[in-house]
């Protein structure tokens, strides 16, 4: 059996599931934590509200090793940019309250802006956000997505990008979110890993798998063992490092969400190694 | 009105279109090429037989960039690997009787093999090619395909890994086909641009456009101009090497395939700058 202690569940996994659910099946299961999207969390996403969440997540003794997602930084407009700096920051108190070690940031990108441009106002809204992340105890952390997100979701979408903002900034509130999805492909994955590793900015570890083929580019991960990633090696990068976080499970997945979820958690605790 | 003689366009982007009516088309549309898949020459792929093609070809007066396409190298059996190498060969024999300046090179993945494992086997595999390129007159360039496609078509997904396939091998009949829809997300794309132009890799330049969003993996390619990716800048690092080749137009689009082809190749001449 796998040790699942060593593994978390992002709630959008179990998208059908409300938070309680979530908390309530994760724990049953073994599993060590759940990382939590705001959808579940906040009110005016459709979420239980922060307090009842404050309270369903400390009931299940589940570690939280991330509150899901923050970023979104770049913008043509100058109060936009601000406005997604205190979102952000308010990201952050409830990821504090919540007991959550890191907030992910999906760094944002602007169709037709030039992704340089991108990249330095992604800089600029981080830089914008630690000292709150300091005073709050949390942690930013970049998550690089896969090249074909870079239209409007990402203009980090390496390891290395991810780590030039790191060393840029220098501070110990901020790192980095690898997820093997995005990640598997680049040819300079392991180096990366052990300079991160080095560097301390090591932050998540979020596992899945690439389906062949993927029918959608959004909603059709594959669960551990659909796919061609060698995840057990990436693990086995990430683990060298020293890193002794939880290995988290994010699968987007309109096949499996239209499954019966239950089942569904048997499943993915089997694909756990 | 934009210099249409700088342009070819590639037969897939007319899929409906047999060669005859790709080459009548573009001719009389004033494009000053044509870039030829395989499948509307080769008799075993539903094409008119070579001879016939070369007269097509010979006879419209077009400039013949790239046939296409070559490559897939990587296979976990070693005969399979020689029937590539055979099959390469005997594309440049084809390119050669149709006048094309190169074999462009998808370079092929196999699912669960190591990427470095693959890599590895691309590099032998064009290896054993060049001889019989240098003989026939006819280049090889290594289209790097973007990281969506690591899975299973290509495990070179950036210039620099091309790159660094030039330089190991040191071939002036191996180069780079840049495709604008690969790499244009690339941090380092302008960097790579100005090394090919350098080392004189530089052999293609294919354009169309980056869709938000897209809906399919591979039947989704936009139009020069419907997309996200900045076209007219890449160009100009392009030319900027000295680069004096055709703009290939090469788009893969269930949209525009489903709409009259004339009237279609009259909006890509609009939109080739």
């Amino acid at each position: 059996m796998p040790n699942l202690q060593n593994h978390a569940v992002h709630t959008f996994t179990n998208k059908p599931w409300n938070l309680q659910q979530c908390c309530e099946n994760y724990a049953q299961a073994g599993f060590g934590g759940v990382s939590i999207w705001r959808n579940v969390v906040a009110q005016d996403e459709g979420g239980v509200g922060l307090d009842e969440a404050v309270k369903i997540v400390k009931g299940s003794g589940l570690q939280v090793p991330a509150y899901v997602r923050g970023g979104f930084f770049p913008a043509g407009d100058p109060d936009k940019r601000q406005a997604a700096i205190d979102h952000n920051k308010k990201l952050l108190d409830e990821a504090a309250a919540l007991g959550a070690g890191q907030v992910v940031l999906v760094v944002g990108a602007v169709p037709g802006m030039p992704l340089d441009e991108a990249r330095k106002q992604v800089q600029d809204g981080i830089a914008a956000c630690l000292p709150h992340a300091r005073a709050a105890g949390v942690k930013l952390s970049i998550e690089p997505l896969h090249p074909m997100y870079a239209g409007d979701k990402s203009c980090i979408n390496r390891m290395a990008e991810a780590r030039q903002v790191c060393e840029a900034l220098q501070d110990d509130h901020l790192g980095i979110a690898l997820d093997v999805y995005h990640c598997w492909w680049d040819p300079d994955l392991e180096v990366e890993i052990r300079l991160a590793g080095e560097q301390g900015t090591l932050l998540g570890y979020h596992v899945c798998d690439w389906r062949l083929e993927t029918r959608h580019m959004l909603t059709d991960r594959g669960l551990m063992g659909d796919g061609c990633i060698d995840i057990a090696g990436i693990t086995q990068m990430v683990r060298a490092t020293g890193f002794t976080g939880l290995a988290e499970v994010e699968v987007f997945s309109e096949q499996y969400w239209a499954t019966d979820q239950t089942e569904y958690l048997k499943l993915i605790a089997q694909r756990c190694v």
